[in-house]
């Protein structure tokens, strides 16, 4: 059976929906879990979707998907402006990156707009919402 | 009868297939013309493609779509990195942009990574080839 | 009843008293942990007291004090300087937050003066030891 | 008979009226040019009133001016923060150089307090709305 | 009656027509004083004219101003580059202020480039030596 | 007879409950004057509560606190961010320094967050308002 | 027959010999262009001698002389320091590039000292006045 | 008996062997443990070989270490560049620290040149490979 | 008569004697009057000895030299670094102006390292506590 | 007969022992040399020990190496962080090349943390007194 | 008899031919000697052709130069970018001084772009391999 | 019999007289090597004064000085701004040092501001032509 892709979550994600609506939005993880499900699913691809809030633990998963994902959707959130586990993590991956984010980062603070993701990442799509992950996941169709 | 979408294409876009094909890919913009029709035509959207090697050219394609157009897609090439004056263009249209860059742009040369068009743009799609095109009409489809 | 306050303590806190007492005094956690249950009874405020190692952790313990706690006093030590993912968590939790230091980080290296706290809290209180925990409570007791 | 005065307005200075009107007011280009003719008639001046998108024919509009004008009154916009070339067109010109802006642009984003006409101006209005011309206007009778 | 417009001189300008004339011209300051008073009668307006080298003072005058003042004409000097107290007093005045500067700053040192006042001003003229002064009264005018 | 606490304000702090209430309250300073003497009479602790402009009178009462006071809680207002002055009268003294700004400065502008005052103060309280006061009077009886 | 060697000329050049004779010589760009014709028929190549006020017309230039040009020597005056959008076109054409200034760009102001140019040149010649053009024809010369 | 010499290790290096072999080579971790036990024993030390992916776990392997241990060689990978956590952990340990690295570090990008642990170590040895833990633990031998 | 050298000192210098003896030495203002004193009747001098804590005062001041003085000794303390009033009233005064301080301020704070007043000045003499009063007045004796 | 290792010592390292012990400890560079001779011998490799406070003559060492040695041990001193000229050298020669610092330089200055050997060395030992010079056999040992 | 142009080249230009011959070809410095003899005999001029490693001969040589040489062409190689002591000795000779380089600096790490040369020669040329020293005697041949 | 001071002149002061009159005046090294001698035995004081356009060489004297001076007064000329050997060397002698400059730096380039004596010197003299060194010998003579 073929690999599922990884689409990943990384800190506060699990807030979605209570969190700075006029940023996020009201759709909650949950909400987009679903409508990736379904997405996947016309586009004939396998999901995995997961959310955590630690460094340590997204870099295992990226470690992980190394072995037995066929391609990530990373949204990293916080860890996406600190992290260099998570870079390095995603440089000793060979299988396509997408890097993801529901707001538009590069009209928010400036710290925001430094990315570790971006560097290893086959491309980035940012600032449409749970949008973003469907379009994720057309990129990952062609790409695999 | 709808308002087209403005696809705007930046300097040296016009040799693309010619030009770098490492990065670019071998497709020309008249390759990516068509691609852009076909994918307008099933979502039930019209375009309007254009390209310029110049800035007051292009900020006269952005004033213009202010009136004619219900959304603008914007390669703006080298122009991204330097133009304010295509910047308070995007800044008094209404209607909603995107910027799209054929490569991950984040994986060049410095200057590169800032972008006078992201902050006033609803969202960025780069690193995807010819497909970024597509996608920013699929978001296109969704905001209008 | 009433909700506590949430008193979070981030990495390298479980060694005090053990660790460059000219720098952060003899008191051991667990000594603060006890003038804060003193306090807190003075001024008729639970607390919920917290350290941990894990910048993830921290997160998700905001994130807990965003449901259960009716104000957050937080020594993030290391991670104040370093986690937006903190900085994250904060800016959704819509009760009042207090930053506090044992030590005058201004007068210690430059890398000490860059809070992702400050930025999101009600206000900052530092360079007073064990008692600094005091002055929050203070603080809290008129902001609640 | 005299010489007018060149009184050359920059990209997206055609859009006035229609953009952001909170940072730029309710009148047009047309409104000001007229607001402009009255005033140099008052004053007994010439005038010869220009708008350009294009960075090169605001560098030519200045070339011309060195022959045909008695001084030049420039509202670069955007370009007066990034054009080396209108810096050294102004550079040769030798007349009187007035720099004028609509909205004071240093309660504005970082990148428009840069100035590659400060320089070689003779003086600077800005903040003023349309009256800053007609100040403008006012300084060059004195300098003529 | 109708309250003046407070015209402030910061440090040195006490020494105006002694000092440097190649940038700053011949004429004293009582003579600006006199040029103001005319046009000020020109235009219906009262003034109030003073100078002093002292922060505090300007501090205290622009306070004043606050209460008793129709508009602040500020020529701040040296404090211009380097007051954050001037710029808080005149950040609480709810009148119209203008910046003035004899010459242009922005062909100066470095360290005349940047201005605590411009952000908190209505707008800047500079360069136009006493004129400067007249050409602000005229702004003021049109404000009040 | 022991010696007052020296209760010191800098710039503008005369005009609070006049200035920008949404940052300050509407508390003035006579009001914070009163509430220090309150809460210094419940601590056994005498005060003397001043205000000035000037930088040079603050750095004088710095001076003289050195001989007269117990400790000095400072407010240096706008002096805070650039009086090296300042900075070396509290140097010398010998006695209990505490830092109080009644906003939370590090939301407020870049050049609100560097302090001359921070590095040679015991501690430093941001945020609280008026109630900073209080807190510091509370530090200082611990401290002396 | 042998493709020319397009020798292109940026912006405000058309005015040399009425412009800063201190710096850039009485030489008009036609004195230049006869130079270079003579040197030209002496080595046996053949020229295409241009210049344009216009960033997008010198970027049009560059892609010609991808098809039609055995090589380029360039003066790209100001747009040297600003635009990308040259040196994009630049690195696309497999031909030898060659950087001319008539002055020596490293006596001058720092914002000339960038150079967007030089990274796709093959070499550069400054500061020998119309002679090198002549050089830069000697380079080619070797080169083609 | 004697405390043991704790090595540790942080994100990713579970995946030596695995991960761009031309930077790291083809040896996995299990094979530099093995390597250090025999050069610990052939010293008559003794050696507790660790690896986390966690920043926290890191920091509490340190200040274990403080009690359990004689000396630490720590590869602290990415956290080397981003964490004071695991600084301030070091800084209270009274054993000897060495800091390791298997890749030359100044040779790579620039982010990697920060280190936090350097200023809190004994020495550092890097871009030796495998060989540097063996290096390490002959200058524990001597430090201990 | 001749007219006397003005020796001005900055803020804080009141209270040499009793501030960091470690670094200022043991001497006060006074003793060092009386030995300027001493040394400027050797020379066939007159002096005039005066200490400000007030910026403005120093300005005014260095203003009275103009007239008054036939040289400046001017150790400003810390307005040395801040003070561009100072370094503008210095830079109209057509004496000889020399700058002298106590401690070698390279050796202490970067923000000691800035010099408003070394950029208008003769000469400096600093690290040499009452002595570098004695050699400025060498100086002078030897420039008037 | 093998090439000796050429073990190069840079500015002032020949005023080891009596130049600030409590950094580089007792021992003199001859000291060193008989270390490294006893050393080398037990691995089997030949020595070339050298000292020169000329960056010239550390320059033609490198060179003379690249002919004569095997492998090049350098302690570069000050030579370190200033020398591109050293760079230059040492990036023409084919041979190992390990740098050694006796202090961990990571401790001391700013200054000292840019090296201009660390990015063409094969690695670098740093904070091991003379020790690292045997260390650096060891790796030379294996490298060779 | 005529004075000889000095032809000077710094350190490291002695191993040319054998030193990364991808950036600075096959011919050795012996070779471009004879290269310059050739060109200079054709031109009517004597050359004085030198290499050197150390910073101090350089500055002599120039020195030199200045009595004894009718001008001077310069590849200071690695001091161009560090050595403010050639700089001096350049500044003062009265002579036409050419800086050359073999290969495109600015196409290499950015430390080489730095140049104290520049500012203080009549030209610069780069990129050119042994033509650039011909190019020069060209430049020196009309200059002189 | 009494050590001597140790004269120390950097690169091109061998050349004063000839070079830059408008900076240096007109007196050559032996003027003031004369001068310094009347001056040191007018205070009973021995010299050792020397010059050398070699950094390698500077050091070796500094290091000299260590044994064989009593002081050094130090004019590294352009070493002062470059050179962390000399930094070094001086740092390990344990006689005082005097910086001395025959013009202001602090008027001339930016990169003559830096230096690397300052920090390790006594004091610092600059701006007095010759009589600075006889002003340093003043200080010597009050030091040793």
């Amino acid at each position: 059976m073929a690999k599922p892709v990884f689409i990943l979550n990384g800190p506060n994600l699990n807030m979605l929906g209570k969190r700075e609506p006029e940023i996020y939005g009201a759709q909650t993880l949950d909400d987009i879990a679903r409508l990736c499900q379904s997405k996947a699913e016309a586009l004939g691809l396998a999901i995995d979707f997961r959310q955590t809030n630690h460094e340590g633990e997204l870099v295992s998963q990226v470690q992980e998907a190394r072995e037995n994902a066929c391609a990530i959707i990373l949204n990293a959130a916080a860890y996406t402006h600190t992290s260099i586990a998570v870079h390095d993590a995603l440089k000793m991956a060979d299988i396509p990156i997408i890097e993801v984010h529901l707001s538009n980062v590069y009209k928010r603070e400036e710290f925001r707009h430094k990315s570790y993701v971006s560097g290893v990442a086959q491309g980035v799509i940012c600032g449409f919402g749970a949008q973003g992950y469907e379009l994720a996941l057309d990129a990952v169709a062609k790409l695999v």
